[in-house]
């Protein structure tokens, strides 16, 4: 189509959007922040609205082979509204777009919807529209969501400041475990469609994987504490590239201590099964959608008051990098993975 | 995945919408229309903030054999405005979603970007934001589109009244006339590559086809005269199937004059060399992407000062039904064929 041809394996993601997005200025003076955040920011007075969309795709995000349509639907609201709360917004509404194959039936895409409606009334957003078309291949799911926050209460992934407290929710790593888990079952089961699948006592890495469940109560908690996060973002790529984009927006540095890294009990022990580092799986596995956020000091004692928050590390000036302390003591480079979907070699 | 397996083509995409959407009731106070019209309106306060997304699908609803991607990019912006203006609202923001398989190189997708982008930038609207992602086979693009509206200025499609006069703005017919060109050169191009395509006098339907404009101009007219219309629509599936629409919700009857449809002159020619009648492809074509709306008898006049509007028919009682009537005087009933996707035998 040109005659130059450059692989987007080549460039990556980030570099892809960074290229795409490059000298795109906002216009209109409703637009409080555009893209490079959790959400987009828009100003409608008297608050701001907050808007974030994904694109779910199967084969690349999802595999049909172990995804309960059910919980697909479920998990694809989830990753959307875990973008609002990560922009200390509270969601209000979804839009549902759907393309489907031929080889769905009425009723495995009804399956699928009932996960969607479940996850928006369980977190109070309506369905407002969408659009259904067919594909070629495949299932493709695209949902926005679409929230509000007074715009003083609106945290972004640039306000980190040096000295600040690093804090994730929940845990990390365990849903990279259970995705692993379920890819080794489905090979064991594609080699002897006899062998049952063997799920046993590993249901939290499985459940972390399948249905994910966005973080709402942080914007409520930190509320009810009078706590203003300094920058927040939610863990979907992994702890080092999310922690990354926070850096690099905030122009700072970061220190995390491995040992503080939170880890659940099943996760560490399916890890060490397949013979990896847990503390890997928890800063490069993603789809957590936890949320990790930065506190001034002046909250520390607060924090003692949140549940299921772990400090994990403190901001450090841009010419520290961003590092991880060891349970040795020694000071390791922090490497982001990140999203590598176009990447080949994966 | 069940043990019923109704094909989607058996209750088509309208059906399907109907079977997934029923029940859902909105209970957000902020929600005011939800699904069932060309976008959902949200109250801001001061204003409503109107929201619409589509989906365009590689092999569904563009052939990249003909269709040059920054036209491509065009296209999927106005598709989406196209919505919000035919709720009489202003276009402020859209996001902006891909997936791409890896035979898309960097330069192509910022080639189809700068389509996205000239859009925006005509129409004025800002990029806020949106998800870059892989893809199994093919490009897939989510636009959603917002913008806002006094509330007393929205136009939904259940308006319509007994004795107001339809319009539609432009003609109709011709993107889809330039569509079976464009395949049609396609296919002799597939049966011998030496032969080029012969689009010489066929600007105006290929243009139609490849690059329609969203009727932004609509709105401001009617404004400026103080025109509210009682519905309105935009014409994407054809015009009978977008007329049955606004009847339904509307709970009226419809009679369209087929001598009143606007139809283009090179449409017309081109029509009669496929041996298509040109009303046919007005009423069933598609993808024009003008706006029918209706309005009370009192404005009759002031219509006369609106530019490239026509009026085409008026609403009738519900149980007149949809009727054409022909120059010969003769009344058909009016079919809507719509979207087929799913359906299998197309």
């Amino acid at each position: 189509m040109d005659h130059k041809s450059t692989p987007i394996g080549a460039i990556g993601e980030f570099g892809l959007i960074e290229k795409l997005t490059d000298g795109i200025s906002a216009l209109r003076s409703s637009t409080v922040k555009s893209i490079g955040d959790d959400a987009a920011v828009l100003d409608m007075g008297s608050f701001c609205s907050v808007i974030s969309t994904d694109l779910l795709v199967e084969g690349i995000h999802f595999d049909l082979g172990y995804t309960p349509l059910k919980h697909l639907g479920y998990k694809a609201v989830m990753v959307n509204l875990s973008d609002l709360y990560a922009m200390n917004a509270m969601a209000t509404q979804i839009t549902v777009s759907l393309a489907l194959s031929n080889r769905f039936s009425v009723e495995a895409v009804e399956e699928l919807y009932r996960g969607i409606q479940a996850a928006a009334y369980e977190y109070g957003v309506d369905i407002v529209g969408g659009d259904t078309t067919s594909s070629m291949s495949g299932l493709i799911i695209s949902i926005t969501a679409i929230g509000q926050a007074p715009r003083e209460k609106l945290v972004y992934r640039n306000g980190a400041k040096v000295g600040d407290l690093i804090c994730v929710t929940g845990d990390l790593g365990a849903a990279y475990l259970g995705l692993q888990l379920l890819e080794r079952e489905k090979q064991i089961y594609l080699e002897n469609p006899e062998i049952q699948p063997d799920l046993e006592g590993q249901t939290y890495i499985v459940q972390r994987q399948l249905k994910p469940m966005a973080r709402r109560d942080l914007g409520i908690n930190l509320q009810n504490l009078n706590i203003l996060p300094s920058s927040m973002i939610d863990v979907s790529d992994g702890l080092s590239s999310d922690l990354m984009h926070i850096a690099r927006q905030s122009e700072v540095g970061a220190k995390i201590v491995e040992e503080w890294i939170p880890i659940h009990e099943e996760a560490k022990m399916m890890a060490l099964k397949f013979q990896i580092d847990p503390s890997t799986c928890a800063l490069n596995g993603g789809e957590d959608y936890e949320i990790l956020f930065t506190v001034d000091r002046k909250y520390e004692e607060d924090l003692h008051d949140l549940d299921d928050i772990s400090v994990i590390g403190e901001i450090m000036p841009a010419d520290y990098g961003l590092k991880l302390v060891t349970s040795s003591g020694n000071e390791h480079d922090l490497q982001a993975q990140g999203w590598r979907h176009f990447d080949d070699t994966e």
